[in-house]
């Protein structure tokens, strides 16, 4: 594994860093959130967008990818970047929380698992080898092993066999990859249960990553509880290498895992709920198409510059939803990712400047007010 | 009624005619075609790409915007350009078509229309001066004139009975127009037959409008009937005043149309096929969902300079469809647009350069041949 990560700045009380992860498709200053575009595209947003919005990395997923239209013909159109167009960055999941969660389950053994797809029930089959194979082929800049998810609760015997089983496939991920540029991270399971995790990432740490996710989080469980597992494995961590809370979106959680030292980030949460009509705001979560909103000609929120705001009033938005218009994603989506790239600027700025601890305490505070504006 | 039209060539072969149209939101040079955005937005895409594409003018639907969100509310934002953040011209269609086709009608008068709305049932009534006071308060640069449509076939006394109220409702609509800059259109209807249209024709003109649209063609009607009627209504029709011939957008009843003397276009085609995964190119439609394009890296056009062509292939557009993403609409919707707007152009540079007729002549021999590309 090589040098791709370096720790810029580190605040003074708590475990936060700045740091820039360097990848094949250029620079990422950490800390990140990378939005989710699991088929392919980022839902509701063209990759010009992305772009303009400040976005220089976001995730594809390896199960929907393999699925549809598969790796072999995404390899043929020159691999994912260019068949998508997009030219920053890529990390692929590699499928491990799909098949636990959307795909029929078949069978998991220590080989590997078989599910049925969930697009048409036809049988498929992931082994860690195979999960490596499929990421190479689509040629993202930071790949993921297969991991075993539980869910939440799930018994001690559950969460213990599936760390076991996660820590022999991450095993056998690093023995197959190639490198070639690319960034392996390792995934810790372990379930909710602080031994466990502390069992597994010295394990994973062990076998050596670019980078290593905490996995099998926000599946459900009380936040503190997820804040206590990332306590647990923090200290384990490298230093010199970069930490992914996986599936973690909403911007309390991300400041909190922040101070607990993270470092990246995803979620379907800014894309999704903008899909639905909920727009993050600095003063809180807005459903804009509230009939409050009828006749509100401010923007939808107006310390925010992204072109939504800069252009469209609430009660517009709220006629696009109310009419079932498409350009009522767009224009959500292109709000709450310019709102997550902002927040991740402003993390960042506060840990070069030195006053993270202070911004943390501020932001959470205003946006746990939900005032309404 | 203002001077709003200028004549710059005319085609020495046809009837074929280069111009400028002035409008509060800029000057429209034509032939044009008018994109649809009954909402308030043009389907899937947002208003700066709009513009980006070079279009300059738009339509947007009175019936649709008097039942949601009303013209009162979008008064109060500031109008519609304002509303939908649109600083390009717009003009906006009276309702009739939309009453007589998706309302449920209720009675039909010498006064008006009632009708039930196709949202929510609600009873609604139109008059000739409650359709200019909607468009008013609604702040098109264009509005047209509340028309009563029939559709194709009719009985000779349907037809006349509506070209005689169309008349009626039209010189009503010129009474109350208050002008302020705005531009109002004559509608011009009389079913299949030529006498009639010729009748409604010359009755219109009498009363004076700014420009002049054919209505009730394009109706299921075979296009050799269509052509004869634009054919029997232009030689009454003042050269110096725009021609828009109402609902029509594909591309070889454009030329044919363009061909007889008509400016103006609009029609929803362009969009809804691109929605449906239909493509205008060069050597026709093209349904890009289809197997054959699977592992096809092409553009979906190679001759376009769109967005979309110039970065994503065929296949990339069949996985986004095959896949159900919103961005298949968008990209689509921005090629065929592109198309459209591209073809205009070239249709107004052959005018200007004085080869139209043989512009004509080769774009519909190569549209026809639907050749592979």
């Amino acid at each position: 594994m090589g040098h791709c990560f370096t720790v810029l700045a580190v605040d003074r009380h708590s475990k936060a860093r700045y740091g820039v992860l360097t990848t094949p498709h250029g620079s990422i200053e950490t800390p990140v959130f990378m939005p989710v575009g699991t088929q392919g595209t980022v839902k509701a947003v063209a990759p010009d967008r992305l772009k303009a919005l400040g976005v220089r990395i976001f995730l594809c997923n390896a199960y929907h990818l393999h699925l549809r239209p598969g790796e072999e013909l995404i390899r043929e159109a020159g691999g994912l970047h260019r068949f998508i167009s997009w030219d920053g960055a890529l990390l692929t999941d590699s499928g491990g929380f799909q098949v636990f969660s959307l795909a029929q389950l078949v069978r998991v053994d220590d080989e590997g698992v078989s599910f049925r797809s969930h697009l048409d029930g036809s049988l498929h089959r992931f082994t860690p080898e195979g999960a490596i194979r499929i990421q190479e082929a689509l040629g993202a800049d930071i790949l993921m092993t297969l991991d075993e998810c539980v869910g939440f609760p799930a018994s001690l015997e559950r969460e213990r066999k599936a760390a076991e089983r996660t820590i022999r496939w991450a095993r056998r991920c690093r023995e197959v990859f190639s490198g070639n540029g690319q960034l392996l991270f390792g995934i810790i399971q372990g379930g909710m249960t602080k031994d466990l995790r502390q069992f597994c990432a010295k394990k994973i740490v062990e076998i050596g990553f670019d980078g290593y996710a905490i996995g099998g989080l926000s599946v459900g469980e009380p936040k503190p509880l997820m804040y206590e597992m990332i306590d647990a494995v923090e200290p384990l961590l490298p230093q010199d290498k970069p930490r992914y809370l996986m599936g973690v979106g909403n911007p309390e959680s991300i400041i909190e895992a922040v101070l607990r030292g993270v470092d990246m980030f995803d979620c379907v949460l800014p894309t999704r709920n903008a899909r639905n009509a909920c727009l993050f705001t600095s003063r809180g979560r807005v459903n804009i198409d509230k009939q409050e909103f009828a006749r509100d000609f401010r923007p939808p929120d107006p310390e925010c510059t992204c072109y939504t705001c800069q252009n469209f009033s609430r009660a517009y938005l709220r006629h696009l939803f109310k009419a079932g218009e498409i350009l009522a994603a767009e224009l959500a989506t292109i709000h709450n990712l310019a709102f997550m790239v902002k927040l991740m600027a402003d993390v960042r700025r506060a840990l070069q400047e030195g006053y993270f601890s202070e911004f943390a305490r501020e932001f959470l505070s205003l946006y746990r007010s939900k005032g309404v504006m």
